[in-house]
């Protein structure tokens, strides 16, 4: 497939640059103030030069010297959507994603806003257009958690719980593991470029909880007959609680019971709900580090677990490309 | 999708039972001895009764009084094989994969014997046909393994490895667990009914290794430019070793150091192989009782864990039933 990449972060450039690899050209690159579009038009666009982009932007900033609403007229199959996440309208990702259908492209996000909190209007604007919407890299990286929703049928998943947050999970382990409190973790986590300079997105659950609301989503248009009849979630619809309040205290506690504190996201019966939770130490839960872990609870099989590394520019790259892979 | 079901064994009546639900139509059952076809022809076709047909086959060994080659040559959209595995020529599966085929009909195995032993084969009527092989079912029931390799692309995934077969599993958890020998935890195995009377199939590491081959195949077939090229593999290729020898003063010096022992099959580097292995007790892969867990090792993404229940009729089913989902 042709591919328009907008957006130049870590996820950006990694399906920029893994794209040839998997029998997809990239023709136009956009991040927020430049763009870069292949030479050519229709079926002989010639893809953009993957590393001449990377060092571009590594270098000056830029991804090239086009106008960034040239990419997004471009000649693509598929929009790749990777702007970053952001509330309430969601755009400038959700008129990305909007011009794309208007033209009968597909888009695959990568960015969570449009999904969590405009499912609607973007059901809405896919059923309207030839092209279709996928969103697997925004919920766990590459971990295949909307993959087997989708296999088994939303309509057969009655929930799904957690830890969908990498950086929390890696300061509630090592706040267990080594007895550390809180802040001690947290700068460590800083130093180790795991967690940001704000953290706020992540260790008060926002990152987790949209999250949630994607696949909370997912369960209620999927199993609605018409989609009209389907509620609709947004952040506003999630009860969250962050770790800032996690005392290590309380993990020791735990830990003499076989039991320890994981951020635990959980979508069930109509309720979004993103808190600290005891979980069996060697529950399937009680995964360690930045890894993260889903369990999707199905009517005919059981519970089925996923692990794998939930974030990354490679890991969720590869989420991209497992949904362009379905598209194509 | 309008189903012929053959093989009436627990994989076989949960899909018969589930069809519905899933929006498909059960229009003919078959096992060795007996089938039931629906009246009528083409579009007009009405299903038949899933719940009679259980009863029959309950009540009186038999699915109904039409022939069981009537079943065959019934007007389905997919075949669903879920007659018992056979080693060698994979007979009489093979041939009921190849009759759809020839009828340009789809197909989906819960039976391993044509992925395991006629790949090959498989794939090149595959390729005279318009219908199209799938068989999630074979390889830990309805944990997402095949279709994962599928997502990423074959070619982009380096190694699987696994606990693959529940009742070993079931047997070894039970052993370093409770301090058990191999002979008593066996016999409280069959009273439960999660060893067969015969376990060799089980202990022996026979099913382990053809799922072991089955992924074999798929990674080799998958990762060709040319399936000419591709190398196949047999259970004749596979190094196996089964649970009969792990004795119980092994799992306790293993559990000293944080270890335990679990049948592990693996497939990396153009081998096969399932062995008693050390692993970790907080590894991913050492789960507990009959469930399974799979590791995927893929070039961008890490490496992935899925886990659950690997076997059971409706587990089975579900997966047969994921594959039909793709299908349509």
């Amino acid at each position: 497939m042709r591919l328009a990449v907008v957006g130049a972060g870590a996820v950006g450039r990694s399906v920029v640059e893994l794209a040839g690899e998997y029998g997809h050209e990239v023709v136009a690159v956009a991040d927020s103030s430049s763009a870069v579009v292949a030479d050519g038009t229709g079926d002989r666009v010639a893809g953009v030069d993957a590393d001449a982009v990377v060092a571009r932007k590594a270098e000056r900033g830029i991804v090239g010297d086009d106008d960034p609403a040239d990419a997004l007229a471009a000649e693509y199959d598929a929009l790749v959507e990777a702007t970053p996440t952001t509330l309430g309208d969601a755009e400038p990702g959700f008129s990305h994603v909007t011009a794309a259908l208007e033209r009968d492209r597909h888009v695959v996000l990568a960015n969570k806003g449009p999904v969590a909190e405009r499912f609607g209007d973007l059901r809405a604007a896919e059923a309207d257009s030839a092209g279709e919407v996928r969103f697997e890299a925004t919920v766990g990286g590459a971990m295949p958690v909307l993959s087997t929703i989708e296999d088994h049928g939303a309509a057969h998943v009655a929930a799904v719980r957690g830890v969908l947050n990498g950086t929390a999970n890696f300061v509630l382990s090592r706040m267990a593991a080594e007895g550390l409190d809180y802040e001690h973790v947290l700068a460590e986590a800083q130093d180790l470029g795991v967690a940001e300079a704000d953290p706020a997105f992540d260790v008060d659950g926002t990152d987790a909880a949209l999250k949630c609301v994607i696949l909370a989503n997912v369960l209620s248009f999927g199993a609605a007959d018409d989609p009209a009849d389907a509620r609709e979630f947004t952040l506003d619809d999630a009860d969250v609680a962050g770790i800032r309040n996690v005392a290590g205290s309380a993990l020791d506690l735990a830990g003499e019971d076989g039991l320890t504190v994981r951020l635990i996201g959980e979508v069930a019966g109509g309720s979004v709900r993103v808190a600290p939770r005891l979980v069996k130490r060697n529950s399937p839960l009680a995964v360690s580090g930045t890894t993260n872990a889903a369990q999707i609870e199905t009517a005919s099989a059981g519970t089925l677990t996923v692990s794998g590394r939930g974030a990354g520019g490679e890991e969720t790259a590869s989420a991209v490309l497992m949904d362009l892979n379905r598209l194509s």
